[in-house]
């Protein structure tokens, strides 16, 4: 793996991923470290386009959905552990935040590295945040059970593009020696100030007839009135899929 | 990267980490993809005895705090994110749930860049899982502030064993093909009969004093009564780090 030239892939080739590769990288994926060994996870692999355009909405109809060969979601999974143990005269007790949280920790990891395992191979890869904005629909199209619950999704095929690389912020900006230390506004103008300055992002703000590149975050990509509904529609989720019967 | 050698590592060398070389890793795993590029990630570097000592209780004082060269605490961070917003005239709003997962996944997501990097410089990693059981303490120890949260933590060094590898659940349990299928009985002893054959378990069972496998886990390693008391601590934690506000 060359971590410093890995780059976000949203457009692919036509040309389909083996299914034995795939099953391959995923499986080795599984060897990532897990809570107890229980394998806290699953993943639906979605390739007909009926499945693709059931998904689509739910990821606000981001073309790589329907554009790329396979779409994995990775779910939080304690679903079989708890038909495990039923089948076992064991009493599961897995509806409750903290497990939902070690499932999606154990679902995270893995995904990750199914993502280092898929760019070592070729692959190009998009990370889909939006699994998080409407995860009811994602649970009614992959028909989720209880005791599961959608935390990521990949787009995955043969990359058709080149994108350049994207900045990144000093790591001075998010490492901290024995313990955390609050940025002052000094050290926020010396963490922020190369990316305020780049081209595309000033553009970026021009384009949003805004002031600042923060404001772009704030009142129009990620705003406390969408966050806050999602919120919302994520707790409602959560409480459907039976992880918050404790609380 | 081996992916198929890959093991925990719980004993370390006296063998300190060079600062170079933990710097270039927590640095370069910073390309790993992010939410809109804001990095919602911190790292607390452990590295003093009196640092290690403060941790180990929140960690129930695994042996591996107090004996590895150092100890990563990885948080979800949208601090840094809301604190440049205030300094540069726009309105964060990210104290909420899915701000507060959006950046647990970047945190994650984070953290296994860079357990992959670090395995293949041939250092030793060992992921803790009890960050999220004692949160509070482990933010006492680190002073984190408000829209931090401890996900993770890593004990780091140069191995001192060479465990044998753990066995994985075939694959066939956790993938999926275009939606989720529920594990019937039959599923469940395909799925889990050599794991439950292995000597390490049977013996495991016994020494437990119990009728099967999976009967360890829920009465023994995660309980219901402990993952619900925990779940308590969790959500007052996320409350007092400001993540609730919405609710």
């Amino acid at each position: 793996m060359d971590i410093h030239t890995r780059r976000t892939i949203r457009k692919y080739s036509a040309q389909d991923i083996e299914p034995e590769l795939l099953h391959r990288l995923l499986t080795d994926a599984g060897r990532t470290q897990t809570m107890g060994n229980l394998q806290l996870y699953s993943v639906v692999i979605t390739r007909s386009p009926q499945g693709k355009a059931a998904l689509a909405p739910a990821h606000f109809n981001q073309p790589m959905v329907t554009q790329a060969p396979v779409v994995l979601t990775i779910c939080a999974d304690f679903r079989r552990t708890s038909t495990w143990a039923e089948c076992r005269e064991a009493q599961p007790g897995y509806d409750n935040m903290l497990s939902f949280l070690n499932a999606a920790t154990d679902a995270l990891l893995y995904t990750q590295t199914f993502c280092t395992l898929a760019e070592a191979e070729g692959l190009g890869l998009c990370y889909l945040g939006t699994t998080l904005y409407q995860p009811e629909a994602i649970i009614d199209a992959l028909e989720l059970p209880r005791l599961t619950f959608p935390v990521a999704t990949l787009t995955v095929g043969w990359p058709a593009e080149e994108p350049p690389l994207t900045d990144r912020l000093p790591a001075e900006a998010w490492l901290h020696d024995e313990r955390y230390h609050c940025p002052t506004p000094a050290d926020i103008d010396r963490f922020y100030s190369a990316k305020e300055a780049l081209p595309e992002n000033q553009h970026f703000v021009l384009e949003n007839n805004k002031a600042t590149l923060a404001q772009v975050f704030t009142d129009i990509r990620y705003t406390r009135r969408d966050n806050e509904a999602m919120s919302q529609g994520l707790m409602r989720a959560l409480k459907r899929q039976g992880f918050l019967s404790a609380q």
